[in-house]
């Protein structure tokens, strides 16, 4: 790629979102990510590649103002458009639309070409392994959700059972079980190599939290009643 | 404790906190971190201790407003002035505002009752192990400061020399040096045996990280000069 493309392409991304240094962090990981997957796959257009990761989240303003919108819709048609007028040609601006309109899974939407699987798997990288967890503990910060639930008898919810939103919830319903989304054979083995940081982290979290609940409540029972009679 | 004094500061936490179930979340496990280390110290009232631990942060919506005032100081206070009204004695309610004012360290006014050192100790626990990780991401998403920076190289930053704030500066500035901190024995111990997941998460994060930027970039340069001539 044309050096004076590439940083066309990186400026008009950090234009789009240059109200979060946190949001573009993850533009350069999914980016370095998919070079590394990358390696290991034939065929891949490594230009297309590259543009498809950089703007594979420019959607992002247009989703937060109107939660309806979808960001990898938006995104694609803002990421088509501006690679015509950086003077792409219209094959290769619809094969980046393709890409970042599939980054995010949806039925009858999967990635098709290399380049979008490939895009696809380092986005979902991105959520594996101990950077998975500290992004969505990120999320939860931003959106003011909790960290867990209660259950009716006090204890602390794993998450599996919750209706409502808390960290622990959203490791269960989608970080635990993301290992095995993957479509390619590098892409697979990074997650798998995360693995075990995200589960450690759980885990510990679980435990530390449940066992204060369990001694605390019980010693502070006995300080409420003993006292009843005073 | 009397059961309606309980629920009356109970009551009265809530309304100083209801926009924050992070920070109620915190309260509680401070509360019963608490008991757990009273278990082992002598001479605690744990009245005194249980008011204190339940109003300790209710000056935060004080200084969220006006970052000038300190939440320790504006709390105790307002804890002082909420328990005479309930009917507390001076001298009862005296002692809840020292701990108020101490639980949050400065020089010059350290915990000095054993019920203030616990509380110290037990607010100190929840920045230990994987709890203490948690909510720092989630108060970095607060805020929307970075998990990390990058040095002059582009190499990820370990946090140690940063001087802008980061989730990794925040561990290495205070969450890696705080398990010598503790005033009890208890509260030393709980520490420790959560620091193993603590120093795990960081370690695990940094590696993941680090060796996506060195390895995506070196793999992205070649992308870039190798098509310079097109």
């Amino acid at each position: 790629m044309l050096k004076s493309d590439y940083t066309a392409i990186e400026n008009y991304m950090t234009e789009c979102m240059n109200d979060s240094a946190h949001d573009r962090e993850h533009v350069y990981r999914v980016l370095y990510g998919a070079m590394d997957i990358a390696k290991s796959e034939s065929g891949v257009d490594l230009d297309i590649l590259t543009a498809a990761c950089l703007l594979h989240d420019i959607g992002r303003a247009e989703q937060f103002a109107d939660p309806k919108l979808c960001h990898a819709e938006v995104g694609s048609e803002k990421a088509y458009r501006f690679l015509l007028k950086l003077g792409w040609s219209e094959e290769r601006a619809k094969r980046v639309r393709d890409c970042v309109k599939t980054h995010r899974f949806r039925s009858g939407c999967p990635p098709e070409s290399i380049e979008a699987k490939i895009l696809f798997d380092s986005d979902k990288l991105d959520v594996s392994g101990a950077i998975g967890i500290a992004r969505t503990l990120f999320y939860k910060g931003q959106v003011g959700e909790p960290l867990y639930r209660l259950d009716l008898d006090g204890t602390v919810s794993d998450g599996a059972q919750d209706t409502e939103p808390s960290f622990f919830r959203e490791y269960k319903f989608k970080l635990e079980n993301l290992y095995d989304k993957f479509f390619t054979t590098r892409g697979k083995e990074l997650a798998e190599g995360r693995r075990r940081a995200a589960v450690d982290f759980y885990n510990s979290l679980l435990s530390e939290v449940r066992s204060e609940y369990e001694t605390g409540k019980e010693l502070l029972e006995r300080v409420i009643e003993n006292d009843n009679g005073k």
